[in-house]
């Protein structure tokens, strides 16, 4: 069995050399282009040791480079050995000429291009023919053949999903109008989000996301073909999704998706979603393709009825927990007790599993004490976790999926900062002007037709003031019993297309960061909805997120009036909602948790 | 000759019989498909008797049709014969449609293409061409031909300007560079305020613009072929441009753009500003043109030493003007005096010329009482004017170019809304709303990169809370003694590209309409700066206008503390920057129009 890096390594240069080729590239990546992998999948792992994310191995026949983001620089030394690897940074250097500039003209570059976007591949066919390479893509991943005890792909029920607020059949009904309207024929879906929410269907293949890993093509007539594993179909799956529903297993794919190109040749896709293999897959068959933003995508993110029922209960299940949780470690602090990072993150796991419904984490919880805050992404670990007792704030980022009578179903995602010692005035002051963003993007109204970006400046403005910034977006969509990263909506700098609508359920998630120093993120999830009572049709949002928010560590000399009455209205609600639900020592501490702020 | 527009439209159509064509359209444009339009391109005018903006004409054997937007649907039925012409929305209907419903199938559709865009023609080639009729592009405008009074063509001085922070060398190096580096061989320069900024010289060709009518081709080695009227260029112009610059005379351009096409095929143009005849008269001699932005446009948009000086100092001289008018304004409604919209537009522009170094008006003044101020475009007449005495508000928005001593030029753009009599609550509510929108732009700090869209709705957000909205844009960038509506950049909900950079002088002003009713508009004039006093480099604005904002319109309580600081600590700014420049009785006045708002 080949256990070490350099061994594994040594293989994939004995497969180049057996198939005549100079060098394979290989990203992090499902062939969906997804955020998270099954551990079948975690190909750079075996091969490079490196468990991040945004990663590329190249692997020459006697170099070999890993690229990695800013984020992961100082893990990428710790996890991958330099005896073995070369590092680079992804967004600096050019990974494609980091290889060029290693390889003669006339050389063979493989990949699997199921790995790769649509946009890269092209790129880089063009960079390297210009270098005198060929890219060639391989009909097989070589890592799969040499990883002798790779982890089984996965195979947890799918089940038959009855939280939507329509059937499969009115879904594909209207998504069928949106197609004959656009023009075309088909629509090529590969994100499982899309499949699952269209399918009414749900699954557990990757980690934090409820759904099973599938491919379909919705025809103009609504009929769809979806590539799945059939094996695992639930009894009653064709009765649920209703007639024109076909399924096939992943490996039908190609063959059935040649056989549809040749009556229904103009396709519909997302050139961001789709890999570079189906892509050629499909112009090779003869498609014409259309790129467009994915219409389900856009359909599923505004959610109606019992699926916006399902996020608030959801959100009040999930209050109970954090406000157990945050009482519990008040008591701690109080206490002296000096639980670490990991801990704490187990703690608060319970308590989730203590209330009704919970299904799973959404994602893996983001524990972190004093600097380790200033980490966006930090994850602890029980080796190198913090303790308490030294540091003024501890931020935890965490959230669940739930599953509720009466067909309710949801997905949270939260941020507290908490006092857990004592902190400085300029702590407190950040976490005010953090609170300020937060509060104004809360309280806006705005026109139909606003988009995140446009919103996401409000959030930013009293940190502006102060000439600081947060280097994140303010907000991101969150599915119902998705994913809790779902795209759209957006709310950050970058991303001015596409309008907030009525029903998307989005973060609001502003912060501040100083490196080595601490910190700061409030996070509540917002429903998108009619702002009602006003003369022209604005928007508002809702708070589904119900949990104080820490004024301990406020200052409140910097808040306006209304700040302030925005902070006590929030509050009055946090208590009237979660109260109920709590034991008497609870209780007590939310009463004082939401008291007043003057 | 042809008086009656009746006449003149048969004389069309006989044309058309003449040359075997049957229709022909023609728009409100030049061939830079500008804002504004010399006098002898106003053949709309001539043809139809309307004389608003953004209107369309069309002229068939039998029928006749005219579009216009929604500011003009009134206009175009007082001032265009409904016995010749049928009235259509350029918005809702389309006149592409309009027409081939009313023309068979094999007709033939004449333009003068040089007053279209690049993507209006080609979209209407291929609508025509679909339903089977045939877009011909003439080598003449008919209209010429019929129009026996048309008046010359502009032939005012062009004159070398003194003002700019860079010699014409060195910016023709600086754009040679430009387009070495996006692989170019040439830019196109269609926008006479590009040609003129760029070598350093200015006309008045045009009302309200400082620029000579001129198109360019500016070679990768920084030569230049500029396309004017030779016969005006002033003496020094060859030796103040600088080697490599070469003058045409308009007729020349087709012929010298295809002998440089032949030796620099990629040529770079904006495709908003190019108009057909020239876009294909370059695709059809051989070029391969690239679209992008003009960087030209970009670089003049960002003002600039001895550039900036020259706007300050335009806009302390329009302050003092602007300050005359209004204690002058005052003094007529105390004493009950009947002043109408005309007269007030008139004594304005009279104590604009008082000042120093006033040129001309940089567009028509909006002088509008009560009601009239709800129609964002008013232009009062002087038969329908409104007098003063049965209205609360006032509102004027005007604005003036300036050239000074020691090189200082400006253009200055200012609106101002009065009290005038009696207001409501709900007016004075409204102004403050307005005027809380203006100051949280004024005010605003943001990350280098930050686009004129995501600032604009920190202006709306006080009017949204409410329900309600303005229809237009926040900010427009205003010219260096060159256009008063100058792209880029913009400030407004639909623009995302394009960030705000140090040196682009934009205007603030938000404002609010009841149709109806009354308007209200409060617009500064401002300069990116960078902040300077904060640890990240920051972006934020200096104002440039020094007016007072009319206190007597506000409701205080609405106002928060630092929003009070900000009107007190503005009004400061303008009593110890114009005061010194008024008499005794215009300082009195001041003193209390900057009074301190408790």
């Amino acid at each position: 069995m080949l256990t070490t890096i350099s061994e594994r390594v040594s293989a994939l240069r004995h497969y180049l050399e057996t198939h005549h080729l100079d060098a394979f590239i290989l990203p992090t990546a499902d062939p969906h282009l997804g955020e998270y992998q099954s551990e079948d999948l975690l190909r750079v792992t075996w091969l490079s040791g490196f468990h991040g994310e945004n990663c590329m191995v190249i692997v020459t026949r006697d170099k070999a480079g890993i690229f990695v983001d800013g984020r992961f620089t100082v893990q990428v030394k710790q996890e991958v050995p330099d005896s073995v690897y070369e590092y680079g940074d992804i967004t600096c250097d050019d990974p494609k000429a980091w290889l060029t500039d290693r390889l003669p003209s006339g050389s063979c570059i493989a990949i699997d291009a199921s790995l790769f976007g649509i946009k890269w591949y092209q790129e880089a066919k063009a960079f390297f023919e210009h270098k005198g390479c060929e890219l060639v893509s391989l009909p097989e991943n070589p890592v799969d053949l040499l990883w002798e005890d790779r982890p089984a792909a996965p195979c947890g029920p799918i089940e038959l999903f009855t939280g939507s607020a329509f059937s499969c059949f009115v879904k594909r009904d209207r998504v069928s109008a949106q197609i004959i309207k656009s023009g075309q024929d088909a629509l090529l879906l590969t994100q499982p989000e899309d499949v699952n929410w269209l399918l009414n269907i749900r699954g557990c293949d990757i980690p934090f996301v409820r759904t099973a890993m599938s491919f379909a093509l919705v025809q103009k007539n609504g009929s769809v073909d979806v590539f799945i594993d059939t094996d695992r179909l639930p009894e009653g799956f064709y009765q649920h999704t209703g007639e024109g529903v076909n399924a096939h297993n992943m490996a039908m794919m190609p063959s059935i998706l040649e056989e549809r190109v040749k009556s229904l040749p103009r396709i519909q896709l997302d050139p961001e979603q789709t890999n570079a293999w189906l892509y050629n897959l499909l112009v090779d068959a003869g498609a014409i393709p259309e790129f467009a933003l994915c219409p389900v995508a856009w359909k599923r993110g505004c959610k109606e009825g019992i699926e916006l029922e399902g996020m608030r209960a959801a959100h009040i299940q999930d209050g109970i927990a954090m406000c157990r949780f945050l009482a519990w470690l008040d008591g701690q602090v109080k206490d002296g007790c000096e639980q670490d990072e990991c801990t704490l993150a187990d703690k608060l796991q319970q308590s989730r599993e203590g209330v009704e419904g919970f299904v799973d984490n959404s994602f893996a919880c983001i524990s972190a004490i004093g600097p380790n805050a200033a980490m966006c992404h930090y994850e602890p670990e029980p080796t190198t976790a913090r303790k308490l007792g030294q540091d003024g704030m501890y931020l935890i980022d965490s959230g669940g999926h739930y599953q509720l009578k009466g067909d309710l179903y949801g997905t949270t995602d939260i941020t507290r900062t908490v006092k857990v010692g004592s902190v400085s005035d300029e702590q407190r002051r950040r976490y005010t002007q953090v609170l300020q963003g937060h509060i104004a993007l809360d309280d806006a109204r705005f026109m139909p037709g606003t988009t995140g970006m446009q919103l996401d400046t409000v959030t930013r403005l009293p940190l502006w003031k102060e000439g600081i910034n947060f280097n994140h977006g303010t907000g991101h969509g969150i599915g119902h019993f998705l994913s809790v990263h779902e795209f759209p909506p957006r709310i950050n700098t970058n991303n001015p297309y596409g309008a907030l609508e009525e029903g998307m359920c989005v973060s609001n998630e502003p912060g501040y960061y100083l490196e080595d120093g601490y910190g700061i993120r409030i996070e509540n999830i917002l429903a998108v909805r009619k702002a009602g009572d006003v003369n022209i049709s604005m928007l508002a949002f809702e708070h589904l997120t119900f949990v104080p928010i820490d004024t301990r560590l406020l200052m409140p000399e910097l808040l306006s009036g209304s700040e302030k009455a925005w902070i006590n209205q929030y509050h009055q609600e946090v208590y009237e909602k979660i109260a109920p639900f709590l034991n008497e020592e609870e209780t007590v501490w939310l009463k004082k948790a939401t008291e007043l702020v003057a």
